[in-house]
């Protein structure tokens, strides 16, 4: 039996699979108390492909760039799951820290994590209705587009 | 009746109005136990437009940046008002992060965000003594000079 | 007679010297509750200098980045040893935010901010395994290469 959140994720066609291996030395997230901190996830898909790569403002385009946002939403979901064995346990989605892969004077960065926030209410409802802080930076890891990191009140 | 830090404000000649909306589908600011999470702030003044707009090391002087940054902070405890109601429950600024928009190499982004810092010590005293980082950043919302985000103990 | 984490950065031939006095007006640590919240720290060595100023993908090379890394980690450490006294006194290094000056394009900051993890690991063992977020920012104070901020469990 699955849990309700897990449930909503899957009627929006979103399977979680095994969260990527961070890329470097540290640990995908650490909890202390009821918060749960979740690295920075780059727009991996399943496949461990970017989904986009590069600026916006430059050669990626506002719609790909929120597919991109929402891959990193998925995938802090999988790091949330992996941390807690069940979504369920999550009572807030606190925080998302977006890094968009700018050129400079590219002002929509907004626009573009939408794609990671809707998903969280998608998901979470209230509980997912989260602060936020957008800033466009000049690089990423691997290029790619979108970076988003999540801290999280868990029971 | 006002509180002491409401007094304060009113001596600065700052008037909180009503803050901004977040300009996209998230929440403006998560309390989660005493801690306050509000999300980035750019520099909007009290009738919504810009301070100061474009990078920090290119068309925008560090004194404008300055400005900027203070309208940040001023923008940051209006939040903190709408959370709680009054600006006394405060009992400590953890942290502001800072970003400036930047042209590369513009080194002076502590002096610009001084304008946020000295806010909160002028208004709060050894309470708005915070923890900070300050990075230039290549973009943000709406080409804004600077966004501030802000952490609080509460009571 | 001092402690287990002090001995191990002695084997490792790190001493903490005084830490920087921030160079603008906020203070370099705030905790609350059992959180320790320490200030972004530049890259300056024992004697205040840069060991690594301007850009990755631009004049600054992998291997001096990833010193530059480590120095930032080593600072975060002094302003933890002033904060508690004792580094013994650490459960966990919760997180660390790396901003990278990074030309347009480069996505090896993970690689730089090993420098930093590293020594967190090497210092901490287990408890030293942090989550991360690694971005890549268009300038720094002083045209540091990188500036790390840090957040510690602390008893």
């Amino acid at each position: 039996m699955t849990g309700t959140v897990e449930k909503k994720l899957s009627e929006l066609g979103i399977k979680l699979t095994a969260p990527a291996a961070p890329i470097a030395n540290y640990v995908p997230f650490v909890r202390t108390g009821n918060l749960l901190t979740v690295s920075g996830q780059i727009c991996l898909d399943a496949d461990g492909k970017l989904v986009a790569a590069g600026q916006l403002g430059g050669g990626v385009s506002i719609e790909d760039g929120q597919k991109a946002a929402r891959a990193c939403a998925v995938n802090l979901l999988a790091q949330v799951k992996a941390a807690l064995g069940d979504l369920d346990k999550v009572r807030r989605v606190v925080r998302l820290g977006g890094f968009v892969n700018s050129a400079a004077g590219f002002g929509d960065g907004p626009k573009v994590m939408n794609g990671a926030s809707d998903l969280m209410v998608a998901v979470f409802g209230d509980k997912g209705r989260h602060a936020r802080s957008t800033v466009g930076v000049a690089a990423l890891p691997r290029d790619a587009a979108i970076e988003v990191e999540g801290l999280f009140e868990v029971s």
